[in-house]
């Protein structure tokens, strides 16, 4: 799997997804990440890509044409790729929706900056707009390397083994059950006992109970659509 | 307003915040950030800070101790600040809650890896947990991020003038109109001819009309909380 990300920080955001997880999986060549700064297809000389909206407002918008040559530029590589602008306008990010991405292979992401991007590069180049929360940031990039961290983490291979996703919290619909590690006694504070008793089936049903107790305190959403799917 | 942020990828973040309008902020000094290696609060030399899960599972779980070292550390000096796990079991971030936590003047945030954190840490430090989205990450890196984004672009001095956010779509509880910026004709796709057109009201006429539809159509429950409150 290919993602493309069409930023005004290329640095920034090749450095934070080199790391962890996602840079073990760039190493290994089962995904590649190509960071594109967009500011390298500006036109005049001192590099703008922004401009005063039309229309009056605070703030710059992108202008269309760097990013469309900087897109150009992508698709003479990667002819299938996928185009998708990080916006609040966008459709929220989810699980599905990140598990319905893993069927392009190829993704190229926009990451907008300052009051937004002009419409007509939207207009021309985006197959679809995903936002990754009801909030507003300085920009796509956060947008964009939560995209490929929970696209990517899907890859085969990414992780060492399927459950690794699979079992975790919000994927499998519950919230995740508490988890220990040594000591067993920390000051006094100890892990509870039969997390320690070695009896899997009883480990088991208390993992299960917690994740229920858990998610029905705090998230009714996913309980009931949990108990619903169950029955 | 202080971050202190607890994680085994303090180059990578700090790099991230360093960029942008979060970095100019700390460079003028209206924020402050601070990255805290985890892995510095080891105690074994091979500076492990995960263990394997008690009752068995896949993946490793942070230890208690370096967590809480590393933040008997930060409070050392900064004594009043509030502490925030990133976890998909928080609480969901939204506008209003980013703009809640403007109110406290220092926050810590830990981000978990692997797969989570010891209970006991949790337990014994944290003030509230705090969710990005319903999506499973590598770790809460991105969603500190996230959060201080979000917090710190809504701190007096940190974006130029107040409307910068309180303009956005969002904040304003509407998906923003549509923004353009020269070229007024890019081969031949125009810009909408009433942001040419100087007159003030029908521009403010146009925007609001788009904003209204584009949210109607892609975000009901947005629109029906606004036409809600409107009435």
């Amino acid at each position: 799997m290919r993602f493309d990300i069409m930023t005004l920080f290329p640095g920034e955001v090749d450095a934070f997804l080199s790391s962890s997880v996602i840079g073990r999986a760039r190493s290994k060549g089962i995904i590649e990440i190509e960071c594109h700064d967009i500011r390298n297809y500006a036109k005049d000389k001192h590099r703008h890509v922004d401009d005063y909206p039309y229309g009056g407002g605070v703030g710059m918008v992108m202008q269309v044409e760097p990013i469309l040559l900087c897109y150009n530029d992508i698709k003479k590589r990667v002819p299938d790729t996928y185009c998708i602008y990080m916006s609040p306008k966008g459709k929220k990010l989810t699980q599905t929706r990140a598990k319905k991405l893993l069927s392009k292979r190829n993704i190229t992401l926009l990451c907008g900056h300052y009051e937004g991007v002009d419409q007509r590069a939207i207009d021309l180049i985006v197959d679809e707009e995903i936002s990754i929360g009801d909030y507003v940031l300085s920009g796509g990039e956060l947008g964009a390397m939560v995209l490929v961290d929970c696209v990517a983490r899907m890859v085969d291979g990414v992780l060492s083994e399927k459950e690794c996703y699979e079992d975790e919290s919000i994927a499998s619909g519950l919230l995740e059950y508490p988890q220990y590690t040594r000591p067993a006694d920390y000051n006094g504070i100890k892990v509870p006992d039969v997390l320690l008793s070695g009896h899997e089936a009883n480990i088991k049903k208390w993992r299960l109970e917690q994740s229920l107790s858990i998610t029905k305190e705090r998230r009714k959403d996913l309980y009931n659509r949990y108990v619903k799917r169950k029955k």
